[in-house]
């Protein structure tokens, strides 16, 4: 046991940087734990609807001192490959990054720029990254030879309704990605080498345009490629009323299942979300992460983390003997 | 990072001690690992249908030097209290004890035997605890008011089946617990806090008995205080051709739900187990965390963990540089 196990009689001071969906649920999220308390938001907006202390993002390594973890609620496009490892150098912090081909890259980055200024990164939090890549290792540590699948959905995916709405002619856009049951059941079974991206779900897209563009908006999503191309994708037009009242919300979701032979046996394990929100669960992964970050950090550990490297009982408020007692 | 992150090229060298159906799994599994090897079997017995390796239980310590980690697949009711410490004074050690009341207790003394001898206990691996406890800990971790239930089953339980074979005219028989799908939706939905063991979980027993005693087999069974007096009971009474044919495995399986409100939106989280062999499962899970024992045992650490404590990259034979580019 290389950390405390008892939480801190001291609470964990925690700031974010960023406040779009996700520094919003984290704001909310960290005002909910018993051991953390907020210290403030730094933004590159003067003026912010929250009562939070929001101070300039240029000047955040001036309140080094005052914070334990630091929540970069940034956007892993741009700004995270752009600023994280300055946060990084001054605070210990904690990321959402989920271009998941590029996190060997940001982990070494991160872990440097942690390490120059001897504070612990931790990347890829959220739940996949995230949750889902923690139970995609741990899954596939239990077999010899594991089938595996991951399952998105249903749910709204960023970065799909961003390439839908950057299509000419539309006003408004969203795609649901949407699992296939039968795909899930196979995986179970042990039968999911042949389930592949585009065979185990289809994409829904809901449009608002106008009409004389909608054969050609349905050309250019169908036809996109890596985004939708190979996928059974539909794209509904509906009218601005109907996006507004039906396609506001953010739910999401997804499974992972792995199945294995045991010599002899057969088992599968599966691990599944139901999100009433992707921005607030998110949070709620990061903010977890968070008091790990805080934890390493005070027991001397310095550099970078994924969620592969944690262990369970630092993400909880409660206590390690109390946990004991009750969870195991 | 306190622990190597590349596997070893040598390979981790196991020894088991028990040889009942968990110490069989044990021993078929660690052959098929890939940073394994099985250095042989102690037992009481003086043969065992087994090309491994046996030596006397009772001059274990004598191999010590040549064991990294010891499987102690050894029953909970009696020899894990009365040999665990023993073998943890001279070994590293992983045990499956499942008595969940005693398990603080059992953590405290193997600590205290682990860090006598400079080695690591890991305790309670398997399912339940074991990758229940790990995930009731992960998903509680993440609500600010979590609302978690645990579902056994669909899966035979040894205990009732043994209460049900020690009644008066019964030949053969067996239980199996089957949670009850109502419950698991409810508390998807939140509303887990009133359900009880016994309205969540409903109990089938097959018997095979003379017909004149099935009435007062009947009788005796339902009306069991503890049991099975409070749960709705089935018993089927069935041939010993049907018994022999249908009711020799050992299925198991369950489920762990939390869901909770994150501040305006509720999700929700399921990890399930579908098992054909729970005793291959737990040997399943007791190997991997046999590895992540030898690796903090080589990383320096002594004394007691729980999967609480244990990160989840070490559980796993692949490198952790490799598990970040696959996994997160």
């Amino acid at each position: 046991m290389t950390t405390s196990s008892a939480a801190s009689t001291t609470p964990i001071r925690a700031a974010i940087v960023g406040y779009g969906n996700l520094g919003r649920s984290v704001e909310k999220l960290v005002r909910a734990q018993p051991d953390m308390e907020l210290v403030g938001i730094f933004s590159r907006r003067a003026e912010l609807d929250t009562d939070t202390p929001v101070f300039p993002a240029a000047s955040a390594a001036d309140h080094a001192a005052d914070v334990d973890v630091l929540f970069l609620c940034l956007g892993s496009a741009t700004d995270i490959p752009e600023q994280a490892t300055g946060y990084a150098r001054h605070f210990t912090t904690v990321d959402t990054y989920d271009n998941h081909k590029l996190v060997p890259d940001h982990y070494a980055a991160m872990g440097e720029a942690a390490r120059a200024g001897g504070h612990v990164a931790m990347v890829s939090t959220g739940w996949d990254p995230g949750l889902f890549s923690l139970n995609r290792t741990l899954a596939d540590a239990l077999f010899p030879d594991a089938q595996q699948n991951t399952f998105w959905g249903k749910g709204l995916s960023q970065g799909h309704s961003d390439a839908v709405r950057r299509v000419a002619g539309v006003k408004k856009g969203v795609q649901y990605t949407i699992p296939s049951e039968d795909a899930i059941a196979e995986a179970k079974a042990g039968r999911g080498a042949e389930i592949t991206g585009a065979s185990a779900h289809v994409r829904e897209c809901y449009v608002v345009a106008d009409e004389a563009d909608h054969a050609a908006i349905t050309e250019a999503i169908t036809t996109m490629p890596d985004y939708f191309a190979p996928y059974s994708t539909t794209v509904h037009f509906i009218t601005e009323e109907e996006f507004e009242r039906d396609h506001r919300g953010m739910p999401h979701g997804g499974h992972v299942v792995t199945s294995g032979d045991l010599g002899g046996s057969r088992s599968s394990i599966e691990f599944a979300l139901e999100l009433g929100s992707n921005p607030d669960f998110t949070a709620a992964s990061q903010v977890a992460y968070g008091r790990a970050a805080a934890r390493l950090k005070a027991s001397g550990q310095t550099g970078a983390f994924t969620v592969l490297e944690v262990a369970p009982y630092l993400l909880s408020p409660v206590p390690l003997q109390e946990l004991i007692r009750r969870d195991v």
